[in-house]
């Protein structure tokens, strides 16, 4: 049983190149971006598990007997099978109904916060029938993350969940020695925290690909018709750039399969291109060494910048990705959306010679456009363990630890 | 021989589709553009041949024996096959010297007014060795078409040169009857005019593809491997737009080449797809009508959209051209480059219910660019013989005649 507090995280993540052509069998290029969900999890007083997520106003505290009696009627997913990224059985619709039930959710409500509750409930619940009871806690999740962005923020807060109460129960172990400052957990126990994981996401969006909840748990991966090819990455400094305008993924995919079906001899070539951009992208980054030299950007560049042509081809560009990418051609700086597009994000190399003022004078630029800005990393850890004196000042005071 | 006045033109022309991907292999889709070369040729007095070129400012008479003297050192190409676009051998190295030296240019100059009379020198000569003396004539020629602004404003000279020359010199009929405004000549006469026309554009540009003359002499051509397969278009409003951007067309083709070596795996299939734009586009256009209703244009605009996005991935975009379609797409209209690309023309396509007020405001905007617009047609038809009442005012005047 967890005699001491853990603090965990999970980064968010970035599609480099193959966003939609992935939908259509082909490589995606998922990576992890240095914006961090940081959950602390504290052996509780009182016979309770209290969560807080001051970021979507959540804060709960539930009884552990009243749990223990909601679980008999959520047993846990079966056992993963080693080497999958995916449980195939995932959370009932009576499971579901029961917990929102449970926790005061309307059945229509799909609000972070009732997704984010139902998602915490419906993981320790299953997880405490699998491997024994999870003790009484105080949980706290905080993230760096902005929420239905394309960022993968639900999937970070899943993994950070998985691993905690994982670890709280004792299904994986607790790897951070006294006096380090960091740990990670094995690849079995990474391969159990993403299985869990996806459960969390398939909780709050039905039907996820389990590239963000993968990225979340190992850091860079390479995604062929879904299964994990490889995974290294050096650290390449980005600006991340929101361009807040909404859009629906559901309408966007559609789109796209609507134009592969109207013109295939024309689309068909260009998932083809696309492809082979993950492929020529992948391989350059293989050969990067850790703190890359200037030398290997201009290929980097050009592939963004044929990308993002290509996602226009695909109908999935929008004006303001456009003007976010005419803004920062004006600062010598090469951009494409990233996730979904008409809108969103989009992600635009920095070298790692970019001039600081150059990088000011982009993100004012970009401010002015009315975006929101992050000058940020890609090729960030996974899943993470920390001591609590390794963590930055504003995280501790998130977390109510300053 | 010749008794009365000829006029004859020929259109410039422009491509559609397939600029760039036909240097690979791929399919071009090239069409007639309304702007035309007008040539009058009228019988002359005084034993000489006399040309004059306004536009270019030639103004040259040369006395018939010595032409006749000159011609021995000129012998014609061999007669050309029919159904070939090209006659194999061109104008010799020695041939274009002897001719220069005679009209007193210098062997490096490429000025257009050499060009041009080096081309009439060669292609008067040639065709009187081949059929008999071109008599004492009198030319003037005059064009609506900017020059080296990849429109074939040469093709046009040439192919109005070539149908004049070999009407005045018998090798093929005066089709114009009389009380008709216009005519043309039967298609294997056409094949000749051609065959010519192409060694005008040897004379003018060293290795031409065809493709220009071509056009000029039956106006829309689709070419795959610079063979003739298809020629049939409707008429359609197009704004044509010069950036007046300079270009060099040879560093252009040279860096797709680079692209295409450097990243086969990527550019490979956007050449693909730009062969299946042409055949898409080929098939919509020969699927409508002579005057076709607003509901066959979305395709059409959607095709010069994803090419246009195509053309930025083959490096041969330009931020003139992107100001283009930026300001064309500001109006409701959709615009490509056209040709060579790296500034150059535009072309934007107009709809049979796009308001004149739309059209106006589309214009003065691209000449608030310092760019030059004119409002015209694709489409139209090829070499023509003119009765002189049939001809506009400008076009009279311009041919003083009027």
């Amino acid at each position: 049983m967890l005699e001491r507090s853990l603090v965990v995280s999970a980064p968010g993540k970035v599609i480099l190149h193959g966003e939609h052509a992935v939908v259509h069998g082909k490589v995606a290029l998922a990576v992890a971006l240095d914006l961090r969900t940081f959950l602390r999890l504290r052996p509780g007083g009182g016979g309770s598990v209290t969560v807080r997520l001051p970021g979507v106003g959540v804060e709960a505290s539930w009884d552990t007997p009243r749990l223990r009696a909601l679980r008999s009627g959520c047993p846990g997913p079966p056992p993963p099978r080693p080497g999958t990224a995916a449980v195939r059985r995932g959370p009932s619709v009576e499971q579901l109904d029961t917990l929102r039930e449970f926790a005061g959710i309307t059945a229509e409500s799909s609000a972070p916060e009732s997704l984010a509750t139902l998602a915490f409930l419906y993981m320790c619940l299953a997880i405490s029938a699998k491997y024994g009871d999870v003790p009484s806690v105080d949980i706290i999740v905080w993230s760096e993350l902005p929420t239905g962005a394309g960022l993968g923020s639900s999937a970070a807060y899943s993994v950070c969940l998985a691993a905690a109460l994982l670890t709280a129960c004792g299904a994986i172990a607790c790897p951070l020695a006294e006096g380090e400052s960091t740990a990670r957990w094995t690849e079995e126990e990474l391969s159990l925290i993403n299985s869990w994981a996806f459960q969390g996401e398939r909780v709050i969006h039905g039907n996820p690909s389990g590239v963000d909840n993968a990225v979340g748990t190992w850091g860079m991966c390479v995604f062929a018709e879904m299964s994990l090819v490889a995974s290294r990455v050096p650290t390449l400094r980005i600006l991340l750039t929101n361009t807040k305008v909404p859009r629906s993924t559901k309408v966007l995919v559609a789109g796209v399969k609507d134009k592969i079906l109207k013109f295939p001899a024309i689309m068909n070539p260009v998932l083809d291109s696309i492809n082979a951009i993950s492929q020529e992208c992948q391989s350059v980054l293989e050969a990067m060494p850790g703190n890359p030299s200037p030398e290997y950007y201009p290929v980097l560049e050009e592939l963004f910048d044929i990308n993002q042509h290509h996602l226009n081809v695909m109908g999935v560009g929008h004006p303001s990705l456009d003007r976010l990418c005419h803004v920062t051609a004006s600062h010598g700086l090469h951009s494409k959306l990233t996730g979904a597009g008409g809108g969103g994000c989009g992600i635009t190399l920095l070298r790692p010679d970019t001039s600081p003022l150059a990088v000011e004078a982009a993100k004012r630029d970009l401010c002015a456009c009315g975006f929101e800005c992050w000058e940020t990393n890609i090729g960030a850890p996974g899943v993470t363990l920390h001591s609590s004196s390794s963590l930055k000042a504003d995280v501790l005071h998130a977390l109510s630890m300053s």
